[in-house]
């Protein structure tokens, strides 16, 4: 074992031995033989969802029946469950309702934004970077709306925005290299030009704080798959600011949204409150693993999470430094603490193969093309140990790859 | 016991002996002392849900992780479930995909229809009685795309279709009534006068055979929670007749209907076939219990289910006429066969509170305002024994009512 090796086991067992969250590792399903770095795409399982899923489906559905819409809650769950998220992303209740997809809640933010933005104003604004979807998104509310779509680069969106612009899509943490936008100045920019708001919150929520109410964030949408580990596939969110919610005009006006869904009525009257942004029957069983996934975050502060992000994203970096030959790697995650999400990316000739040999060797983050090596940081369940065995492997692989 | 009552006890025994269908039953989780006649709005569980549920959560999310997408056939799970669904409803594969609820497949069918008809047909139908959120979404689909909204009877659909008509919507079955529509007949009715057929088979699809590609529909859409069983919420469905693939373009073309999702491009370029159906990340859980649900078609053919389906409809009407007290019900599902779901519905006075009395006693339908008793007749599950069970109790507690 080399001199920096044991130096970094050393820190790595001290850090970890003074970490507050150290416990709440204990709340998730994970093996020793594997370090698990991809929880910016999929979350570990937390260990309760077993028992609450096994209870939903065989007395829930299988004994209660329809009188589970009532009875259990169902029909009020994704209200319930937003508020549950509302917290981690800094909004009082009642302005998180959670359903459908990312892109389809991008869909209803952006043309409901638009609808809001009022006459003259014809452009919709997306960052260039953009995690594809909302991109793809972006173009087909800006056509059904007659709206104009311009790509700028998110550091650039405040300066771009203009008289006709209508509204501004931006992801909080760019997917690719892990780069932290910044929100409450691009927000206050985007209101002095007249400009709403929308931001994906996919690749922050979970992971460090975000304040969308003390922002004056219009709208956020985000998945819960990630950093909240709601399963696969689980449910997106989406945030409407109160004084908004009057004015939101759904471009999904399914029944779910209707003031009185039972009454059948053949027109559409649009409920108060969050509820506006809900559309069809929510796919329950995902919604309510998502529920469950959710305890995991008793007791536990943004604050520490993102303290030992930063720690541990640190401390990955140091290691990478010291360890794989030079040049083999290139960060390209911003340095500095105040630009910086919870992941590393690591550009790397034939990264695809890499990440192939790291998955092989029971380090598992992900490639993301053409030549970007992602490593996700969950503070809830990474160790500092976790990260130096990542790095180990790393400079091994790369060292043999050669 | 009144004559009448033993003499329909005699023939319960009888049809029930003879029922082809008789041992599907043991597929589902039921009690003796409940008739469940409300697989109309959420379908009973089938066995062997839990079981995959369970392994779906403990090794494929919780131990296999991000590589479940690949290796546990996630990632094509909407595709395939919805081949396991596609005979149902009388598709060959490659033309139904799952996902989203019944209103967000709603809003993609008929804005792509709309693209599809082309230039100088911009007027959308959709049948008087639909269910509601089906007219809701409609409305905005035409408002997004330019297009005139028109309620028509579904039975003057055929006539009212003229040069401007880019599509119809129209519900296979009414939800309220019970009334079947005349598929065929309509479809080749629209196509005649140029206009796409859109169909809802939400109430037919699993109680009644449904052949979309012998009538030459053009798009179509289905729950999965009534007769299909797949539990609260479960995922929807699309159909895309395959000829008409090439040309869909969906209003929501997220980054799953990508042709290289990973590969993360900026532009949009839809993938071949039905998966440009999709739009974001699957919720896994919800569509794998449906997966599971599927299996209890296992050697059922759909016209037994209909036979069977219409003898207990029958059956549950005379024992209605002979034993509940004259003039307390009226039936308002069609008495021909030909015009009749898989339910039975009653006008009755007070009749939510007299569902609310039913179900106390076990027997569990639902209410539709103003003055609607439903009882759905799921023939893979419901049996003679249990329509003359409920026809008793409703008979008691009509006659208490008063």
């Amino acid at each position: 074992m080399s001199e920096a090796v044991r130096e970094l086991g050393e820190k790595a067992a001290l850090l970890d031995a003074a970490d507050e969250l150290a416990k709440v590792r204990d709340r998730f399903v994970l093996e020793d033989d594997v370090v698990y770095l991809d929880g910016n795409s999929l979350g570990a399982l937390p260990r309760g969802v077993s028992r609450r899923l096994a209870d939903v489906v065989e007395r829930e559905w299988g004994r209660l029946r329809i009188r589970s819409w009532d009875e259990s809650g169902w029909w009020t769950a994704p209200e319930r469950v937003g508020d549950r998220i509302a917290p981690l992303i800094g909004a009082a209740p009642g302005q998180v309702v959670v359903g459908d997809s990312t892109s389809v809640n991008v869909f209803k933010a952006l043309v409901a934004a638009v609808r809001l933005a009022g006459e003259g104003r014809d452009e919709i604004l997306v960052d260039a970077a953009t995690f594809p979807t909302d991109g793809y998104i972006a173009a087909s509310a800006a056509r059904l709306t007659g709206c104009t779509l311009r790509a700028v680069d998110a550091s650039a969106m405040a300066a771009q925005a203009g008289p006709r612009t209508a509204v501004a899509l931006v992801n909080h943490v760019d997917y690719r290299t892990g780069r932290l936008g910044d929100l409450p100045g691009t927000t206050r920019a985007l209101h002095e030009a007249g400009a709403l708001a929308v931001w994906d919150l996919c690749h922050s929520a979970g992971a460090l704080p975000v304040a969308v109410d003390a922002d004056g964030v219009d709208m956020a949408v985000g998945c819960t798959y990630k950093y909240l580990n709601g399963g696969p596939g689980a449910p997106a969110y989406l945030y409407i600011r109160r004084d908004l919610q009057p004015r939101f005009d759904s471009p999904l006006p399914g029944w779910n949204s209707h003031t009185d869904p039972f009454a059948m009525r053949p027109g559409y009257e649009a409920a108060d409150g969050v509820v506006r942004g809900r559309v069809g029957t929510p796919e329950i069983l995902s919604l309510l693993a998502l529920d469950a996934a959710l305890e995991v975050w008793d007791g536990v502060r943004i604050e520490q999470v993102r303290a030992k992000s930063l720690a541990l994203t640190d401390f990955f970096l140091e290691c990478v430094t010291r360890l794989v030959q030079p040049g083999r790697v290139a960060s390209v995650t911003p340095a500095e603490h105040a630009l910086r999400g919870s992941q590393v990316s690591l550009r790397c000739e034939r990264a695809g193969e890499v990440m192939g040999a790291l998955v092989e060797r029971g380090v598992v983050g992900d490639f993301r093309p053409p030549d970007v090596l992602r490593f996700g940081f969950t503070p809830l369940y990474t160790r500092f140990v976790d990260a130096l065995h990542a790095s180990r492997v790393l400079a091994d692989v790369a060292a043999g790859a050669e």
